[in-house]
């Protein structure tokens, strides 16, 4: 069994949506695991002294376009959110809290549809009872999984999971690794499909 | 005839080199005139609040491992320099200088040279005798050429060149402009390719 493919993203990144849309097929393609794990980028642009894209001069206007346009070359539905970006911390913890009970296949449900409420249908999923709204139509109990983001340990969860991947160096998203090899953006994804293809190149 | 695709580049750009090599070919495919903008990253990165990729924390040591994988997937030969990033003040005036006597083709010749003498051999084209050598292995008047660079003319159309580069929302590099879209990044070359096969999408 070769390694998992670990994809490391936050439900605010543009980017990170349009490879999530693309990811599933590229891990069948190649007979790999999926390894998601929810970050805060928030978090890591404060350690590399970043900040979100479109709050750059120049490049946050270029980025608007980018954003529309990479979906479209990537044939993916795509409108641009209103407030964004967003606190994706709620959307995490609940991530978590779903992690948590095994349910692989209810997970992967609310991974893509917290993405397409937000990059598709404009939901802002920072909102509880919006958020509660995407659980639901995930087949999740809402109240349950919102009551136990709320709970310590969930939060303290989150936290851990953010440090380890700034530990890992994690700086932006999507980052993916896979055979120790990491590759950030979704314009990294034809150099991932190579190395999975042939191996290291 | 169709619009020219305007290139902005800084010589000390690892990915701005990358685009540098495929962007003849690109430009043969599809019939279009190739125009040339040098830059000065130094100045985009003080309006935009960046800073050269590599002293990001984080960011900066995966980039130096993408600066190479991305040359490596792409077939182009390319090994780190150091000192990166230098000064191409100097690089870019010559440019200018070159660009003034007409001679496309010597132009040409230099703005790979220039690139492939950094990005390949690692010489530092901010010393000047090395620029020199670089200049005289294109076959251009290299004292003539660097006494022409040291005007107040010549640095003054660098200034202008620049301040019109910031005016077009440059802010990285390679920028490249068509039909009045923008496209940034040596990975946006596909994205670039497909407007040119067939049109805005």
């Amino acid at each position: 069994m070769s390694a998992a493919i670990e994809f490391y993203f936050d439900f605010s990144s543009p980017y990170a949506y349009l490879a999530s849309e693309q990811i599933d097929a590229l891990v069948q393609r190649h007979g790999r695991e999926l390894v998601l794990h929810p970050v805060l980028l928030g978090a890591a642009f404060r350690v590399s002294g970043q900040r979100p894209l479109t709050e750059v001069p120049l490049k946050g206007e270029y980025s608007r376009r980018d954003f529309a346009r990479s979906a479209r070359h990537a044939g993916i539905a795509f409108a641009m959110p209103e407030p964004f970006p967003i606190s994706t911390v709620q959307a995490a913890r609940a991530f978590l809290v779903l992690q948590e009970t095994g349910d692989v296949a209810l997970l992967h449900r609310y991974f893509h549809a917290a993405y397409r409420a937000y990059f598709v249908h404009g939901r802002d999923i920072s909102d509880s009872s919006i958020l509660a709204q995407v659980l639901e139509e995930c087949g999740a109990p809402a109240a349950s999984v919102l009551e136990a983001c709320a709970q310590p340990r969930t939060k303290e969860a989150l936290k851990l999971a953010v440090d380890a991947a700034l530990a890992r160096g994690v700086f932006g998203a999507p980052y993916m690794i896979v055979d120790g090899e990491p590759f950030w953006g979704a314009d990294r994804l034809p150099q991932l499909e190579r190395w999975l293809s042939s191996g290291p190149f």
